[in-house]
């Protein structure tokens, strides 16, 4: 693998125009999460996903987007959220550049809930323009949070600020995390939550949306891990489908 | 000061709602700066500036975007170029994202010569949202570069991958250089180089416009140390014209 | 309830002004089904449901969109698309209009996969206009489907003009299903499917994802009647939200 | 001549491959038309024109739009207007969608006066597109309006919801209308009426624009027949100009 | 009356503040009039009608917008067109800077046919967001044309490059007519002529349709003065309407 | 030289297609010059040059573009600005329109400081699409004021309503010169002027900045003679990189 951001372009140009010729971009937020976890939370999980995931694909990792779409947490200042038409337009100029380059596809690791919609239409773009690319959301995360967690969680297949988001940075960078403020929260629903936009600051004082208490480092890693092998899992298929080289 | 990234948000929120009420967001690029030189040139400088003036205002420090618009670079490999809309795009939205929560005014610090067009009119559009806001496109490096040049410049006020911008990495991070690559190109240009949009990358084959062969950290101290002073004598007045806190 | 369309402007007018004042918006599309099911198979269920939920409610009950976002189903002529846009634009009008006529809230009731995105666009929105709107994709259908399905699903999740939806055409209009017409198709997926943008004609001849031959009216009752139960329980909590009559 | 919303897409294909390859959309709007007509009476009319020509031209019947844009009837709740842009988007799609499923051309049966800038809008796209496609607008009908009229029109051209409008739906569907609810009114109207886009709430109170009690349905059928001729003469030209199939 | 283009601001700025407050705007083309009358030709009549109601009115005289949507001529070389939303764009940045500056209203006098629908399209604009403004359409020529026309009209309600419009530049400039080059171009029209968007020129070699022979400068004043004098009646209401001073 | 605006389509049409092939467009601006200078002060200036520069280059002369971006002067009544995408669009279409007509480049003389922006964002465009094209802004201009001017400048760089800008329209049409209104005005500027978009009404009562006493007509010839070789020796480079006729 090659870091872009640290190299000179002759270096990744001759990546991008070898073997792999992947470019792995990091998509993330500055995001609230709880008085606990830093406001990058969701950008440092993508980077780390996305730098284990160059080194097994010896792909060009891209420095990361540190901003992403976190609407439904703007109520709490700190957070930095984008519109949805610019998240898309990120990665669609990315993704075209990298095509342009003499990349071969653009693999988006997103670490942001709200850039889920905003990258499938960057997808949608990329291609109709016949630009391979892909974003993956977390592919296997969710099996081996079930296999981990003991902490109830906040509504279903909620992870905000909790024992799943703080092992992974426990994992990450344990530096980054106040365990001196861990505040365990669970918000009374309405019926018709998660089915439509909706601010989270009136659910949650905190920010946090469950138990942050029995978080762990070695949790962190077991789900990083998982995530990794489910996004080499669905990749397969993906780099099997694309023009030889 | 305070390093938006690494915080929790109630640490950031507070700040933002302290005396000095400043966001500082460093605006860099993914672009080519010769052989000897990584791609986050533009990014590097912008978040030196951006840091050292975050520190000097007290100010929020928020996370680089590693990405502008580099298109008349985009002929060589490895350069991962913005739309000029995407770039106007982010620091609108982010101008918004830091006035609703809060904060007294965005700064931006811009690394790239690219972006000046894409920011400026981003300005126009926060200033007609009645959002203050202001870019620093290094204010005072001019002259101070004529202060400490050695080589010659390879056309009036162009300072590409030459002296001028590896002195710079060398002064802020010099094991990002790679001083076994140094290259000097002085193309022959066109009469009308420099009044309309045009490819670089048929004038040098290095992506080096100039000589960096006279780079010295110490003078890339030197332009980082007046251009901090120039950015913070701009501000001087842009500040004075805030609403009092 | 009240149907818009085969009524005279005065009292559809004193329908939004009492007190239910919601309007229900079935949105359906123009998509391949298979060689036994019509284009409009999507229409028809959104609006049974839509239809049944206006009755419940005391609603407007609108026309149908008969198109939609259906782009990876493209390859199969006959079916008609949408843009992404043009769908999010259709309800955001809709929402725009039915608030500015005096209506309390827009419940669109989709009926089409691809619409979910766009449809998120534009409650997005609408929310952001300070409309109260919200979609309701098929609530509840997910585990009546566990509950009736005798046939293997084709892939997690999916129920494409196969025993689900046959059913639910054979208990809407039976008239409209070609019962001689049944074919079974279990495409080979790639390990990405499901993650990124896909055309589907290259997994399915017929355009049928599973099997046919289980279908019952009696199923497709069942499978209504559950999902009419899940959007009257999302929107009791919509409703309870909005301000008072 | 095939009715889309009820095949199957083999059918469908079949049909626009076949020696015809038209397809009609019928283009209507969601509109008040005074107290005895129903909301969706531009639409009656447009599905039913559109029905006719199908099957002169054995064509595909697609399924109609319901909503339009009626912007200036949007001050009589009830009225569901698009805007311009919307509607233009739909047809372009719905034209694209067509001819990429390999139709021959595109005719849009307009039945809305307000969807004719922005239909027309569609067209100029579609040109450029290269895509061919067609909007008729009741041609031949205001010579039939002349031939049958007992009313005075309340302004010159204008037909909304008096005898002319009336008589069409009394042909199509007089079960829709509500003779027990018949008003006449003539507006006094500026003299920059019908120059400049306008609201007519402030010149209608029952959004009558002249006198419905002459409306039959012998008049109505004379002017469907009559603008369904137009239809057809128009057609020939065009027909006569598409690529020989 | 004031010209603005003439005049420093202050003077312009009083008479906008002054008792009639109007402002005319003349939107031209640049187009083809056959090879006899010069390409600004609609700009011509359009600039003569603005400044004699100016005159009329004591309005601010604006200067000439010289291009306009000519999309049907693009096929004769030397016309200059501008896109449908050029124009529109165009029409409401001039009535949004008139109304902040104090203005009363905007009067647009269009002269060429291909800006109607754009020139409608910013006319809603500037209707929802309450900015008063009208566009005339050469309000009462037609009546006069019926009166003087000798020749024999192409297409009903055409004139292009004709005796109409050849009369029309004889009254305002006769040196910019070449009347040693008259031809008469009778075009044999399919039926869907006028109907959809089309190129005119393989309709006419020489851009004419129908026969300049017949035209005098006496013809052309007649035609200028009913138009003048319909533009007043149309303009009655319309200043009758707006807010008193 | 061909003078379009005066001329039939088939004279232009043959100018274009000959040995030149260029088309010259003057892009004005209607903005406040003080309560001497009219408002139309750039727009003669681009006149002039444009006029010039085709004689020299015997291009195709179009008609001016009368309106511009003028946003820091809109506090002054009587300017009227349009949007930056306004002017961005009209030059793009223009541009097209030239290139379709056969032109060879379209060389736009820009009158006006705040279209550069804009025109700068069209000049990619139209590079994108392959079309020749560049703005002309004043070259030569500032070493010619450096040899001319008596009186000092308000700012580094500004002239504005004074002194040059006064001797430039005394020297194209002394008539429109109020001599008997000159004011002198140096407004005391804060430090971020001229960083940021910002008004200048504040700074300025009488909209000088500088002042006009010195001005002479000749001092203006001299400007003017200046700037035309300066556009020369630019365009020299620009000429000789065009495909060969």
């Amino acid at each position: 693998m090659i870091d872009a951001a640290r190299s000179p372009w002759p270096d990744v140009a001759a990546h991008l125009a070898g073997p792999s010729g992947l470019a792995v971009l990091p998509f993330g937020a500055l995001e609230q999460h709880g008085p606990h976890l830093p406001l990058s939370t969701d950008t440092l999980t993508a980077v780390e996903l996305a730098h284990r995931l160059a080194g097994r694909l010896d792909a060009v990792l891209l420095p990361p987007v540190h901003y992403g779409d976190t609407w439904n947490n703007a109520g709490y200042p700190g957070t930095v959220s984008l519109a949805p038409g610019t998240v898309t337009a990120i990665a669609v100029d990315v993704g075209r550049a990298v095509s342009a380059a003499g990349g071969r596809a653009l693999v988006v690791v997103n670490g942001d809930w709200g850039n889920r919609g905003p990258l499938y239409s960057a997808m949608r773009t990329l291609a109709a323009d016949g630009i391979p690319a892909i974003t993956l959301d977390h592919p296997g995360m969710a099996a081996a949070i079930e296999a981990v967690r003991e902490s109830r969680e906040a509504a279903p297949g909620l992870a905000h600020a909790e024992e799943v988001e703080t092992s992974l940075v426990l994992a990450i960078d344990p530096a980054m995390v106040r365990t001196d403020r861990y505040v365990a929260e669970y918000p009374d629903f309405p019926t018709d939550f998660g089915t439509r936009p909706m601010q989270l600051h009136p659910f949650s004082a905190s920010g946090v949306f469950g138990d942050p208490r029995t978080a762990t480092a070695a949790k962190g890693e077991t789900l990083l891990a998982a995530t990794l092998q489910g996004c080499l899992d669905v990749l397969a298929g993906f780099v099997a489908g694309l023009p030889p080289r």
